[in-house]
């Protein structure tokens, strides 16, 4: 949608834009008095319902029509312009035509309007003309030091105040309830769609933030607001494009940092599988797989549709997170048991086996062909003998081995009472979550659940795929923590001009120079291979054709491998010398290199990313990557621990740990190489690239076989 | 939970069993005259419930309550026993202790009633007393010439004639509606589950068949008569553990014949992944697996839950199946329409762009920033512009290149019945379905539509799932009609005895001479090694030491390769023999074995499995088997076609394709040399496995490296 509007502001903002990102975005959903711009007496119509809405919610504080045709709006003095208010506003909600926005703003400044809200369409999603008017409102704002959210966007509300700067139609029936859920949504439809999920599920909201084109005010802002807001205990948020990626990033760690969880929608993720096919590493990190690194590396949680993002935040807001993997799970129906058990294991859950005094406490509960096991049949037992549900229960809760207990139920209508007593009051009685999936429930049994902050689902699936992603969530959140933040300041700049690619020999006599370690031992010889070679060579070496203008030497046979004697070194010479007069090559050379042996074959890249800055892929190396590829993506800075867990964490990390003969890798060791590896990527802001293929890991060592080194022009 | 029960049956039925399944259970699912054995006065208690639910549901039929202890019973006249009935009985349901049931029947037999459903439990589920009780509860079903269903169960319905021969509480509350939706479950749970949520849905059922510990009518006979039964389209299905495989193989066959999908849930997918961790063919081919195999080859389609089971059979209920795998998306938001498109991928689902004169058509109907495209973006402008929402769909209704249209709409309420009607006109003029998310949608909305046989998502992730679920069966259904049919005649045996696994040279000699091809050249020395070599040898070749007790030669150092000359060949000759003599093996020999290049290392299990018989399995080789499984299984019979379509279906399938430099595989040659394979391991029943691995496939020929050949002894 928005991607004119995305490429001048952040240089121009700069450093204290992102400090202030919070008080901005304060200015906005704190205000206590809003002045509406063409306001209309018509509360069904776009720019009648906002000050219809905060009259029936009750809105905490003054509001101003400004309407210069009518003396009074739904009821209130009408005033004919900003600046004829004659007190200080904190808020104009515009909604003018686009041409006419800056001119309201210029005025409402002047008047002393600290903050704007602007649903006037018609700028960046409309083309360049619009593209060009909102960056001057941008600017505008920045001159005048207002905040304005928006344009194109669908605007805020806080459920605290009743401040609802919106004309969205998920407000029209149902009253704003509070609750501890805020959202964040590049997108109006969207951010009308959880509107409406929450309020109709009682689940309340505490801040709701369109943030339309950005022009101003960002999602980075209002994620760092809702960070230090005392209402909001959990953050959803849909992106589609970012514009500062330090600032997101920081406003990420600042939510972790308040023990927030932010789980985020960010649409676009086919592109990624797009770009994993793709052959080269530049490719392998598209922008989709970066945004999935940004959001995991700094705490957030990605998830794919609305109906997921409600069903984990429900366990959060209903303190029903377990604090591990352990799931104890009980059920009325041994089936459903071991359904829930096959999507434990897909989720990375586990269901540990129950603690011999747990099973001697159940053997008394249970019929006499049941064993007391996890998953625990509890059978249609239960419905003539009700009390053995509490029972179990609290054998179960009383188990030292899980760390939350799923209990599924069926119908069973005609005990319903029996069920949500047991499990309220064992609710009560232990610290541990209790998840109640229970088919067929009704309302009324959920309500009494949901009441005593037991979350229901209604099929299995939902279920164990939120507790999966909320326990995952906790360990990001708290990895995130333990990383090094990214660097204070405005986000990295596009790399200036285009990248010049250096020879083989070149790009690793660079990486010598900068301390890399790892690089074979070698000599480059000219054109005119000497009479005698030069000394000393420790054979077997390799000998490599080198030219700035061939970047793939095998693929026109410039590569001799195994080169055992000083005689078929000369005859590798005399062919690679012939390929390069055949072929036309202007200034060429040969690199003679002693081979390593290795045991395994990684890739390595690092690359400034327009967006993201410098940024790390690694991964499996050798025809697999792109058959099936296993890499990670990462956005610098990391340390050696957090590439440690980047490499435990690929699909084929059993293979460095020794598998099948194969010698084990040092990890530790491999992940501080690497870190350092990155660190002088970082202190090089000319180098536009690195790639490394393959990483060659054997003896203890990773040694960099291949490389090709981009400088920025 | 009935895994006694499964042992000793199929072999006592035999083939008769097979052709008269539907026949059997159509006499207990068409019973016209029904007697309710210790039938109670009050309709709440279970003994009361099948009576009291078929006097209120109208069953189109005679009912006998039989109690010696009344004259009637919930009014109606009682008789003292089955016998006391004087005229025929097509069903009597038996509710009575487990110990007086076989009498019951027995008497019922004798007095001529047809058929009887046994809720009662104390069988095979509460031990081995019960399961010798379930024994002979069989055989006397068998004597009799009579239908037994369950014991252990939860009955049956047939919404047609209001019989309902069950005590669910699932029915407590609803009135049966008619429907196409049939049920078959081996869990009593799941059936009521399943039952609340079709009737509460409106979708209706047809048949409703729970088959507890199957005695006698199992899960096959019940899809073996819905697969011809008129009321039925689609047929669901819970299975934990099946009785004779080859019964219910040709039973989802005869439902595919039928043009009906069926939609199955098997328990226990988290055992599969234990098993595809394990480090062998056998272990790999785990019980999951081969389940897995068994549904998709006849043209099943599994998924995870009920709620899934719902969503897939509507699309089919609805006629709203894609012909094939194109979508035209549209929707009132352009994230949401990106979000569908991340879905659509993860299925295989592709957004084909628009023709041409389909983009000609939007253009005066979008507004002017919008692009016409696929996800079409609709945009918040048809709010203004309702007729925009018709124009937009004949347009893409009318574009050759999809095969269905998915409609995205969020709350919108004002303009909902604009929607309503112009997807209903739409509908009823392509002969394209339209499948419609709509979050937030009211329910009055959705039943206009489901009314117009379109049906409606809340949420984006389970729509999209559905959809590529359904495209996908019947995929396997056409695939299915093709594959040769599994034998006639009872299932496999287990086979008899222990498994003797034979040496290598023996095994290589065993499979020469069945007319396997791509066995290496070879010669055989014996303990003394000749003074002469043995010729002709043509170098270079591999020595491996053969003993019948050493299954893992090389672990031992048992394998010299790459031996090029007569001296190498005496040297290792020299070794081997060292080797065997320390070790102390007796009976030992050498095989000097020609050695082929080849591009590719597969693995091929043959194994007869005690459930399933004949298996192949199939997939990548080398490191990769245990790293990060990559392979097939499937039951035999199978065709060339099946199984280069299976090879074709692996994920390294590409590598086969002649990926980056490796040499191409003729895979169609290769299916053919593999289907030879699976046709001579059927011919021999007494060999119990062949394992090859590695299959070493290169210069269009696969040979056989290494096997293992056990006989069944």
């Amino acid at each position: 949608m928005r991607e004119e509007a995305m490429t001048s502001e952040p240089a121009e903002r700069g450093a204290s834009a992102q400090r202030d990102g919070a008080a901005r975005a304060a200015a906005v959903l704190e205000a206590r008095s809003v002045a509406i711009v063409g306001a209309s007496a018509d509360p069904g119509k776009i720019a009648g319902r906002p000050l219809a809405y905060m009259l029936s919610r009750g809105f905490a504080g003054k509001l101003f029509p400004v309407n210069p045709t009518r003396d009074q709006v739904q009821g209130l003095k009408s005033y004919p312009s900003l600046s004829a208010i004659g007190e200080p506003v904190d808020l104009a909600i515009v909604g003018t035509p686009a041409a006419m926005v800056e001119e309201v703003v210029r005025e409402g400044a002047a008047a002393g309007v600290k903050a704007f809200v602007v649903f006037s369409s018609g700028f960046s999603e409309s083309g360049e003309e619009g593209a060009a008017l909102q960056r001057r409102l941008g600017e505008l704002a920045r001159s005048q030091g207002v905040t304005i959210l928006g344009p194109n966007c669908l605007g805020v509300a806080n459920s605290a105040t009743g401040l609802i700067a919106s004309f969205t139609t998920a407000l029209e029936e149902t009253p704003i309830e509070r609750g501890g859920f805020a959202f964040v949504s590049q997108s109006g439809a969207l951010g009308a769609y959880w509107m409406d999920i929450c309020l109709r599920s009682g689940l309340g909201f505490s801040k709701w933030i369109t943030t339309g084109n950005e022009c101003d005010m960002d999602a980075a802002a209002a994620i760092a607001y809702l960070a230090d807001d005392a209402d909001t205990r959990v953050i959803g948020l849909y992106v589609e494009d970012i514009r500062d990626s330090t600032a997101f990033r920081r406003a990420l760690l600042r939510a972790a940092a308040a023990g927030k969880p932010v789980i985020a929608i960010k649409a676009g993720r086919s592109r990624a599988g797009a770009a994993a096919a793709a052959s080269h590493t530049g490719a392998l990190a598209g922008d989709d797989v970066l945004y999935d690194a940004c959001l995991r590396q700094h705490g957030a949680l990605r998830v794919d549709s609305l109906g997921q993002m409600m069903d984990v935040a429900r366990l959060f807001l209903f303190d029903s997170v377990p604090r591990g993997k352990r799931l104890a799970v009980m059920s009325v129906s041994g089936g459903a048991g071991v359904l829930i058990a096959d999507e434990a294991e897909r989720w990375g859950l586990e269901l540990p086996a129950l603690a011999p005094q747990t099973a001697d406490a159940l053997a008394p509960v249970l019929p006499s062909f049941v064993k007391a096991a996890n998953p625990l049949d509890l059978t249609g037992n239960v419905v003539q003998d009700t009390p053995s549900i509490s029972r179990a229960l609290e054998a179960v809760a009383s188990d030292p081995g899980n760390d939350a207990i799923v209990l599924f139920v069926g119908l069973m209508h005609s005990i319903a009472t029996a069920f949500t007593d047991a499990i309220a009051h064992a609710r009560q009685r232990t610290r541990r979550p209790i998840i109640v999936i229970w088919i067929g429930v009704k309302e009324t049994s959920a309500a009494i659940l949901e009441q005593a902050s037991i979350p229901v689902f209604r099929d299995i699936p939902p279920a164990v795929a939120a507790l999966g992603a909320a326990v995952r969530l906790n360990a990001l959140r708290e990895a995130a923590l333990a990383m090094p933040a990214p660097p204070e300041g405005r986000s990295p700049a596009a790399p200036a001009g285009k990248t010049a690619f250096m020879a083989e020999w070149a790009g690793k006599a660079l990486l010598r120079d900068m301390g890399i370690e790892g690089i074979p031992a070698s000599v480059l010889v000219g054109e005119d291979p000497p009479g005698s070679l030069p000394r000393p060579l420790r054979y077997p070496v390799v000998a490599k054709l080198q030219a700035s203008d061939v970047l793939h030497k095998s693929d026109i046979g410039g590569v001799v491998l195994g080169i055992a004697d000083d005689d078929s070194l000369r005859a590798a010479l005399r062919r690679l010398g012939q390929i390069a007069r055949d072929r036309r090559i202007e200034d060429w050379s040969i690199l003679i290199e002693a081979m390593q042996p290795f045991d395994h074959e990684l890739l390595l890249g690092l690359r400034r990313d327009p967006k993201f800055g410098p940024t790390l892929t690694l991964g499996r190396g050798g025809v697999e990557v792109e058959l099936d590829p296993d890499v990670a993506s990462r956005l610098l800075p990391l340390d050696s621990a957090s590439i440690q867990e980047m490499i435990e964490g690929l699909r084929s990390a059993r293979l460095l740990r020794g598998f099948r003969g194969r010698a084990a890798v040092d990890v530790p060791a491999l992940a501080r190489q690497v870190a350092r590896l990155c660190e002088a990527f970082l202190a090089r802001p000319d180098l536009a690239e690195i790639e490394i293929n393959p990483l060659a890991v054997g003896g203890g060592q990773a040694w960099v076989l291949d490389a090709v080194v981009g400088r920025s022009e």
